[in-house]
């Protein structure tokens, strides 16, 4: 009998590794690399206490995850050793994709590849190297599996991963507004028809969780300051690979000039050996050390933009119900050049405009949370809540930002 | 009226910072250096959620000063508005010449130096570049000043330093037992005749604060394993530095080659600007994106350590009372000799001993903390104490180790 | 210089006792009482964390007030010592006229009086005998001195009060969600023409605290059993009181016997020192006591009732959106009669209905919270929010209670 | 299959009720009196938070139990359904025999019967009312069946009764230093021919809630006005039972006098069914209700003990390594007889002198806590240990005490 490891953890007191299989993966360089990326990328440039790893954050939700399995044993749902260890290792490696600075850069350093698809990719040789040990996790993780609720509690409308990030990142960035009570709400699941349910008394819950997954929107994921701090370190990626054929790179990472000289494709990273070992060598460490080299550019823009980036020096972010004008654009865009000396065609690595959105994660979510009534009736939660406000969170709340220096 | 800024912190709820002069201090590039340098180094292989940096530390201990100062005014110790900036800018600064690693790599990078000595240098230039706004702070630091409880407050046996660390470092480990009830110690806090007391009702705290600083030794600065990955690091360096005329160092960052290939004094950092620029280059990436590199290193034992490192395989670590004999040690050598083919030269890289202690952390300290009574008689803690127990903290604990691969 | 006490707080971490008046009234009996009488009644029925007492809150408003007066202080408020140990007596007293079981009770025992009459009766008894110690505070509390924002601290949308039930009842409950961020709101208390203002960096934290609150609302001083046990608890004394002629109350205390067979007006209270002391000698000991004595009461209705507190066999709520219809109570009734064998004339005493809103707590509060934006101008939060769902908290939320047992 | 229901509770973040049995039992009268007693007693005159019920306890310890079977279950101990229902009940049911201020009185009320009798005859009861379904559990209760490891997790050095209350009280009082990792230790805990052991990576653990458990000793348990308080209720106790021929007692509950004015024997509550009815009638409030109406009393004593209850007029304690001596006491006395014009008769009721000591409850508990090493060998915790320190902990700390007035 294995007798389960445990790791501290300040979130939930402790975590556990419950099987061979999974000890094997944890200590796996595909994994044991993601200690070297912070889960929140730039975050701590505005809540200096979130510098967790998704090491730390694949542990945790992993940790739920064997929490909500023991659940729904105890309840009667049948989930075999065989499909346990399959949920363990596909949660675990969910985010095993991950390059540096998670989401801030991924459209950076591998421009054209979700994370998603390189996870899958390494979770594929994964398997490989352990002679398919990991077939039923990919099967399950691809949703091809005949029970769609295992597929639910690693990516669903209340899968382990938000659960676990919610409570991680409040925790970190001492927004406690933000908790969600992670185990509270795995108590309350169940499954119909194979589908994973909420029962009725965790209604509430499940309100609060979307009130806290909101609050964590604002203040957190979508803070002024943090897009702030991401589109300086977008746009110093950007100008890198700009610049690629006159700067000499001899400062940087091999893997990270591999990476900006060259566009990759997911062909290239699945078929070309050296492409994958270039991804795996990287971490936030070749970023800072880069970005510290490139201080020194003999490219203005580059080592400007770089310098703000080390002394946090960010631009300011505003916001507005409505789209900027062109011409309130334009007058930031001249008060810059005549008080920054930037040239017109530099202009767009220091004034950025957009739009921020939390709907994509909000408003369908609430309609595909089932709450399970005592009646046995499976109903969306916005239909079975009393909280008449509730429908007021399905509006998709879109702020425009204007990033520049003033 | 300056309105104070606040930061997010999950430890205390928010950081103040309490002036335009602190305010100033914090962004210049020598303090913003600290975000990239860990608090504990490579205390993160075993607690996955020691994470936090030295930067979060300065601030957390600035914060209980500004407390501090609050109470002693309260209860009617003079304390100008210049002595407290001082103070402010003083605990900020006190650990502003931490290199990457902090601790860990103290006497590997610049080997003579301790980081007191760099702090202390870079709190001077500070002072020159600010027009000598230091001057009262440098005063206090250096115990040169003639209110002995002001620099006791900064370094001192219950100074905001410790008391931040050990919960801090309580908290993000999860070592929930280190706690040590920092505000109410300071709630306590008092001075007479120049000293800092502690009044007698705060007698337990103070038992605790020894209790809980004697755990949080013993299970998280001196714990085995976070040993063993200390000695992994240092003797990477080692070896790096021992086969500097050999190694090509192309991979790594210019500030970390150019410590690894000289041996820097403090009058050289004093006197030569690009030695200094060189340190403040420096941070926890450099060293990082190194053993990388070096993980293809021609240089079998240097390879050999940093794949160790990347991949978290770490020596083994035995604990005893008693020094390890010859002959044990020999045995080990050549286990390990036969296993992994290691040669008698490079011995000194895969098996080390000597002693772990923490009596000069302790012993002395029970005796310089005072208490203040009723009576207005001050005494030391062991005597004022009705724990016959506390005693028994005065002895000193060695334990002797040997770390090697097994 | 006063010494100031502390007092251990699982919420704060420590209560402080900031002057030697508020020590006086802190252990005069009047004050002491409320120690024996729970801050949220009959709420442990459903949260059984929930026992903490009105001596509690009263201490941890107390504490968040001294936090106040400091913070103002600091940005350049005028706060005379006469006035903070105005402000400091006026919070600790603020409830020092709630009755056994607190809002509960508060029509049943003294059935024309509200506890904010009791409380200003009670102040001024005090200020009697402390020789007008307590004019400023009188003056304050009733909001006849010259600055409203004295006032507004002890009683507004933003008092200490509210901070501190808000914090404590989510502590002591287990309802995390509730946690409003007390000390951070204080900090970015500021004042702008003798008016209490947020600073507009902390409209974030406003917005969690309207969110909180409502949240509070349902999750805990609504939640439909507490409403249960409640109207049980009412009912009990209300058949208490009407066969007080031939009840033998013998079993009871005097004084709760005094209040059960008189009608007592305020002017009763200020004038008759019996009937005062009567009130002062009552406290949730007294109520359970008699239950536990009615359980064996020769009257049907009263034993039932009482038996049913007692063992906790709470009756039913249901919620509807709209007012139930009388053919549905109709319904019930008839149900009723047959399964408990009750009396038409008895019907009351088991079934009620009635309507729960939380709008007089929360719509015209939203409106009243100033913020000072960083141009000085100041605005109602609603008009300074750009959290476009803040307006969907200002609707009237209206439930339909039907109470019975089933 | 049932679907456990769920309480929030502050401390561990909710309480599961595991089966249909124990919901049942926890409806039953003599459970939910437990409501109605602290688990502190008197403590909250000091730790105003303490006001915490035995009720809540009880179902914490109970949580816990839930949780220790699912770990042990996961290592391979067999557990049948039954057997797991028999610790659920006994764990819940261990401190049912508590009457009034539970410890506090326990020799004051009924006199010659400890709590643990009156319990286990309260089980019997309840057994016979459910036709035996607690004939397993009343087995285990008294280490009759063959598994002493099922008796040692409801009643042994590391028990859940004991996880939980450390746990718990600590929360409460707000004594962070006393808290104990109980999940932790429970994720712990191994069984080796059928006793309970604690695995070896648990020793930190183990050392910390011995640490911590002498630190609730002192700071609580033993707090010296806590102390003061408990001897104040014992002496009104006393001093009511002394003059109970004269005292009109009119004015209490039948069920206290009852108590009073009899000196009863287990076997009376056994067999006589209106002695135990009475002792179920007792909880806190009884007490309460007599105090206060003991204040007017014709006899001085009654009345002066009774007054300083309900006011917290407290004697103080003195603490000293040696015995006082009897001039020191006589100098007490006769201080107080000046001061207070107390009668040499009855000074036994306003000074009283003893020792305190924790040895009973922590040298044999060191000794009897078993490491499972990693040989599987096991160890007594002082042996195992590398801690020098431990047995520091084994020695007996006694302090004299002495109560009076001043």
């Amino acid at each position: 009998m294995y007798s389960s490891k445990i790791i501290n953890d300040p979130v939930y007191g402790f975590l556990t590794i419950p099987s061979p299989l999974i000890h094997q993966l944890i200590q796996h360089p595909f994994f044991q690399r993601l200690r070297r990326i912070k889960q929140l990328g730039v975050t701590d440039f505005v809540y200096p206490g979130a510098t967790h790893s998704r090491f730390h954050h694949a542990l945790g939700a992993l940790n739920l995850m064997v929490k909500a399995v023991e659940t729904l044993r105890q309840k009667g749902v049948k989930i075999s050793d065989a499909e346990s260890d399959a949920l363990f290792a596909g949660i675990l490696l969910h985010d095993v994709g991950h390059g540096p600075y998670s989401h801030s850069l991924e459209n950076s350093i591998v421009s054209k590849v979700p994370h998603e698809s390189i996870s899958y990719l390494l979770m594929k040789k994964l398997n490989d190297e352990m002679n398919g040990q990991l077939d039923l996790m990919l099967k399950i993780f691809s949703n091809q599996y005949k029970k769609p609720f295992l597929h639910q509690l690693i990516s669903g409308q209340l899968d382990m991963d938000r659960l676990d990030y919610l409570s991680r990142d409040s925790f970190f960035t001492g927004v406690i507004e933000g908790q969600v009570g992670a185990e509270r709400i795995i108590h309350m699941l169940n499954v119909r028809e194979d589908e994973l349910v909420v029962e009725e008394k965790g209604i509430y819950s499940i309100e609060k969780f979307i009130i806290a997954r909101r609050l964590m929107y604002w203040q957190v994921y979508l803070h002024k300051t943090v897009v702030a701090a991401d589109i300086l370190l977008i746009n110093i990626m950007k100008r890198a690979r700009a610049i690629c054929q006159i700067e000499d790179f001899s400062g940087i990472s091999k893997s990270l000039k591999y990476f900006l000289t060259n566009e990759i494709e997911i062909s290239q990273l699945r078929d070309d050996e050296m492409s994958i070992q270039h991804f795996i060598n990287l971490d936030d460490a070749d970023i800072i050390c880069a970005i510290k080299d490139w201080q020194l550019s003999q490219d203005k823009v580059l080592s400007q933009l770089s310098k703000n980036f080390i002394n946090r020096n960010l631009p300011k972010v505003e916001l507005s119900p409505k789209p900027f004008t062109s011409d309130y654009i334009l007058e930031c865009q001249k008060a810059m050049k005549k008080k920054f000396k930037i040239e017109s065609d530099d202009m767009s690595y220091f004034l950025n405009n957009g739009m921020l959105k939390n709907d994509a994660y909000l408003v369908d979510q609430i309609n595909s949370i089932k709450i399970l009534k005592k009646d046995n009736q499976v109903l969306d939660v916005a239909e079975a809540s009393d909280n008449y406000n509730l429908k007021a969170f399905k509006t998709t709340v879109k702020k425009y930002y204007l990033c520049f220096y003033r």
